[in-house]
């Protein structure tokens, strides 16, 4: 599926059917799974299936039904500390590194807590909804669909733990055709960055600025596997001049010599994969890989990561198409083999920014406990763009910042090469 | 189900009754769990029962089917790497501490597996067994023997981790009747300690061999909560003087405040069983407390924890009697009113003795694999005597030795009072 | 002192005399300072005093006088071992951690080792030198102008780790009087940031640039310990909704109550300084707090850190004065009682800003060992700006770049509210 | 200087000069070393020379002089803080793990605090002292004794951590000759076990008890290091089958391949000894092995670890030699090439036994602070008999207990091989 990004049209406007649509997502995202599945932790930053299932919908609870719909009364007090995330303002909670523990409520009565939920929120539906709550239940469709890339993401995180090689679902991939890295040069100066338009954004991606943005090129294309291979075979993991300090530090700690799920068993390459282990595609852009290995693949390639400001500019000024969501795909893949234009900027994988995850000038979060959505982040983290392919469509725009920290590996994240333009000109 | 003690007898003869017997009493204690139950591991030293169903079951795949039936094939080749415990001679496994995170084979795949050994273990016993075989038989019988009581800590433990407070059996125990502690009087002397009769028993039991032993006095029954409430009230957790200096040390680290899964919410205590949160009854034995406390309530009651070759020669010197393994049961109590004899031995609690775990007089451990069963493990433990509540009633004699680190609580361990014969007299 | 900033002229020319005159400083910082406070390690950050005579020795025998001096031979081969910092392509090192292990050489064979080099830089300066030599030593004696600031923040550490509250050099520090906070507005634009003039800077200042600023207001002085402890009486540090996630995290895991070295005891506050225990003074800026105590007494004064360009926009735009390097003071003082500009901005405190530590556009590491220096750190740190009391003169520049990871506070720094211009208006 | 040993008389009578002569030892002790060197921790097992010169000091200043030397007042009342090292019923203290960062009180300081306890209790010798204040002041020597084997040890340890490979004392060491391992038949029976006679022991030597002991052989000396690189050459440190499971751990989360201290360069072993780096010697015993590899180097010679009862009914049924303490030795060596006895009982390695460290039959501590001595560290330990190169004389007796944690190698420990009577016959 490629497509040239619509811009803030799909999310609107918010109705029931909407909101069954997101949720049905969910569930499908869940199904292929059992229930031993959707129940075990891999490590602290994954959270089980269930637990995303239950925890999404105890989001509409907490903050939409509860404070709204007349005569609600929880399906079950003690979810609130089950199934609450971070939100401190909302009171004690199960601690996040301990999700795996818990057993029941089980994938049916997650399920029955699910039904509840949609049947008070039809109710909600039917009455007179403001303005106010709809703009919450919005905020929950797409705090829902966070968390569909997050359940992905986790089970992969989970399943690879197994020797079994388990198989989320199968799909059949096509090797994908090569494509030559070709440097598309942008100009710069005074340029508006951040959310400005109608569509639904969060917080962070606002208000809308100017800066200033020097003449600069970016790569046609995302890294791909097999320029990595290159890194690798050239000693990339044990050259502490191509790292950050604190990234050869990881480096050495965890024995890092490949991305995240690649290994090598008699001189070939294979990865792991929702669709079990499968060889490396050298044409693919590579995935895994944490900002300190991003840095230094592009050091190695004689070049940097764009800034985000610079990504969002180049988002905005040429054209882009992607591949976008499909759950009978779910692997990045280059499928477009055309030349003369940034290509795979949506939809294959995060690409990491040289940017520190900050507060645009200006920035305010919100009072209360959704005020805690994403500011309260704002430090030790990079700036990712573009979606990739676990991202659901509504997440892909140009303003849209994801974030991780520098060490994280198990989203799906690649990079994107950049150059000032003098460098470009003699590289 | 109060019984005297039957030595040697129950396990023998090895038939293919008794083998389809021991595998179904695993299958009883797993049943009432969902799959989400059996998939958890709530920190390293707990298995999810999953993994104790299809362990038990690997070890006589391992050691008894795959080199002495013929023609054998294993149900799937990798199950050597995901359930072998601690065989190093076997090869690689998976990590202890990672067992939850292994969801498949789900619930269903581990009956199919169990299905195909028990149908080889017919094929086998259908077969003319050499006594050697026999012999891996009856111990891969009481293998799985252990892990049933291991599987009843386990899940205990994995269900407390939940607000919800998880039932996993429901059962009516009635309060128990109050029991004034005496003191019986026993002669020391050159006494037999360890196994010597007909009867099944572990390596670590024997060689059989003589001590000597100085008269000493032993309490007709074990420490209640009654006392141990005491404790906790006269300052107990928080009196340097009353610990080991390694005890202590856990004290402060972990917070501790008084035994494991008990708790107290506006005064009132209440511990968590197997059967949900229930009231402390002060007059049954404690339980789930560590060495370390153990060792501090005897000292503040001005005693001492029996040797273990004290207990042993106790145990074979009087009547005694028990409370049995019984799955509506489940809970340490306290219903032997008459005095005059050692009560509670065995049954009831596993009680630490002031024995560190070490060889007997001659032992050594057997060639191989097998011979990794007991012996490698004799250093930085603590003897246990006498079984406890989820003990199946085959492991319960006077010379079985369990053993565990001194800060482990997640067994069913509390303690009775020894006193050297003077000390006792002006006591 | 109070001084106006003199741009790029003090550390120029570099020449025997200017040698000498910065090593100089280094003896005076360590000699009130015995063998043993010069030996200990209090924590991994903190290096010994000895270690940083040896290190700043090293520094010119690696780069200077083993490459460039004909016939120079080394002081003791292992010194490259154990005095190298984080040079990777210098080779192995002592672990950083073990520093305070290291008790040979002793004090006295440091001193020899100082006299070595120094005599060899002697016969460097008695020779012609090429620019490209100077340059290096200019960047030695930077350098080790750093590591005077260092071994003053790390003796001050050590010293804090004792009961006896030691004094390094007793000094008299008269009360401040009180300065009210003004804000002070400034316009923005595109402005002009980095180092483009003649005198030396680090390679993290350049290269010179243009950013966008929006209008904004500073605060005309840094926060004073009075406005830190109303942020302690009113809950600062036990409400969430004032930090950032690991911000909190920290606050929670350390039991952080106030800043480092402070402490309370009968309702009465002081601090530990270099000076030994000493009354807190109300009018004084704060200094030893981190990042994310920073940014939560920000947010509780309804303000923001600014970034380091609204910071370095300032202190080219408005007359500065500020307070500098005194070895006989070595506390942020506020003598200033004038009002109507910006105090303060340097030789006080270092002032965090809300900007991560990033390379400015165009920024390139310069090949090999010295190209180490700064770049490989700027991942995971924030930037402060304007020198603190223990800053040598020669480092009190507006375009220079100091940096620390979020959690770090035993370097003197404080903080400096900002405002966006609207919020000014109505704050 | 080779002796047979003379029981319980060095220690008596306690006079002012026995306790000048004791003192007068640990200052000779610390002499040879710097200001620096005795300040340095090298791991929290290890205190600074300055610590122990102080901590022995404290001793007597608690436990003697304020309790029973009228008008004495303390030197400095923190000191209390910083020298206790683990009473519990004293206060509290400074942390055990941060004793490296104790700058001040300095040598000198330490100095003068020893000699202002030294005058105090010469004016407690001048006065009438009771025989309960005279068992506190031999107490407080035998501590001392036991804290100058400690200093040396953890000097060794801090010194260690150097590539300058520094010389504590410099001796020379003649290579021993060869000594053929012999087999000497012990008869068993009940045996008298513990401290009976006059002359001083510790608590836990005591009560002196009964024990039955089956007939065993004990090697006529420790092993030796040429035996050890056999082992290392034959793969122990790799074959698991070897180590008790804990052990094998140990083993791998370490990286073990040889005793501590030993390094082994171009195939060429060396260990750092007190007079620096120095070539194996073959015919020496091993030391500075842990209990793991003592029982593992056990197992690969078919052999095992002698208890502790076995050890002390041997070392009194026959005559004993061995190699007593000196400053200008200070390493084990085997200088008795004559056979027909146990040698080197006493004086070279400490030996690992096969015994844990637990109470005697009637075993009580004493009340109040000296009664947390020893029986509080009574779990977790193994018993060592016999003494090393760097006890003192005066303990060296055949039922003085040592004891460490398994996995402790910094001691100068070794082992000495026994079997079953049976089994050594065959062997």
């Amino acid at each position: 599926m490629v497509a040239v990004l619509r811009m803030g049209a799909v999310s609107t406007p918010i109705t029931a059917d909407s909101y069954r649509s997101v949720r049905a997502l969910t569930e499908a995202i869940a199904a292929p799974l059992s229930a031993e599945d959707q129940t075990a932790q891999s490590m602290a930053d994954v959270s089980p299936t269930k637990w995303h299932r239950a925890h999404t919908t105890w989001f509409f609870e907490e903050f939409v039904l509860t404070p709204n719909l007349a005569g609600y009364s929880a399906f079950d007090p003690k979810y609130r500390f089950l199934f609450n995330s971070y939100y401190e303002s909302v009171g004690d909670r199960h601690p996040r590194a301990n999700r795996g523990v818990i057993t029941r409520p089980g994938i049916d009565e997650v399920a029955a807590y699910r039904a509840h939920i949609d049947a008070a929120m039809d109710e909600l539906f039917a009455a007179e909804i403001s303005d106010d709550v709809l703009a919450l239940v919005e905020l929950g469709l797409h705090h829902e669909q966070q968390h569909q890339e997050l359940a992905l993401m986790d089970i992969k995180h989970v399943l690879s733990q197994n020797v079994l090689d388990p198989v989320y679902r199968d799909t059949t991939v096509e090797r994908s055709t090569s494509s030559a890295l070709e440097w598309i040069e942008i100009d710069g100066g005074i340029v508006s960055i951040g959310h400005s338009n109608d569509g639904f954004a969060f917080d962070n991606e606002s208000p809308s600025h100017q800066q200033f943005v020097a003449p600069y090129a970016l790569a046609s294309r995302p890294v791909n596997c097999g320029e990595v291979l290159s890194f690798i075979a050239d000693g990339g993991y044990s050259r502490p001049e191509l790292w950050l300090s604190d990234g050869w530090a990881v480096v050495q700690r965890d024995g890092w010599t490949a991305p995240l799920y690649w290994s090598n068993e008699d001189g070939e390459w294979t990865h792991f994969t929702l669709s079990g282990r499968r060889p490396i595609d050298r044409n693919a852009p590579v995935s895994h890989v944490s900002y300190y290995e991003a840095d230094a693949i592009a050091r190695w390639l004689d070049s940097r990561l764009p800034t985000e400001a610079e990504w969002e500019h180049a988002a905005g000024s040429v054209p882009v198409v992607g591949n976008f969501f499909d759950l009978n795909v779910l692997a990045p893949f280059s499928g477009v083999a055309e030349s003369g234009s940034l290509r795979q900027m949506f939809g294959d994988v995060w690409e990491w920014t040289a940017s520190a995850y900050q507060p645009y000038p200006g920035f305010r979060a919100a009072p209360g406990a959704v005020g805690e959505y994403n500011g309260k982040f704002m430090v030790n983290q990079q700036v990712l763009r573009g979606g990739c392919s676990l991202t659901p469509t509504e997440h892909i725009r140009p303003t849209y910042r994801n974030f991780f920290p520098p060490a994280s590996r198990w989203q799906v994240a690649g990079l994107r090469l950049a150059r000032d333009r003098n460098e470009q000109a003699s590289g």
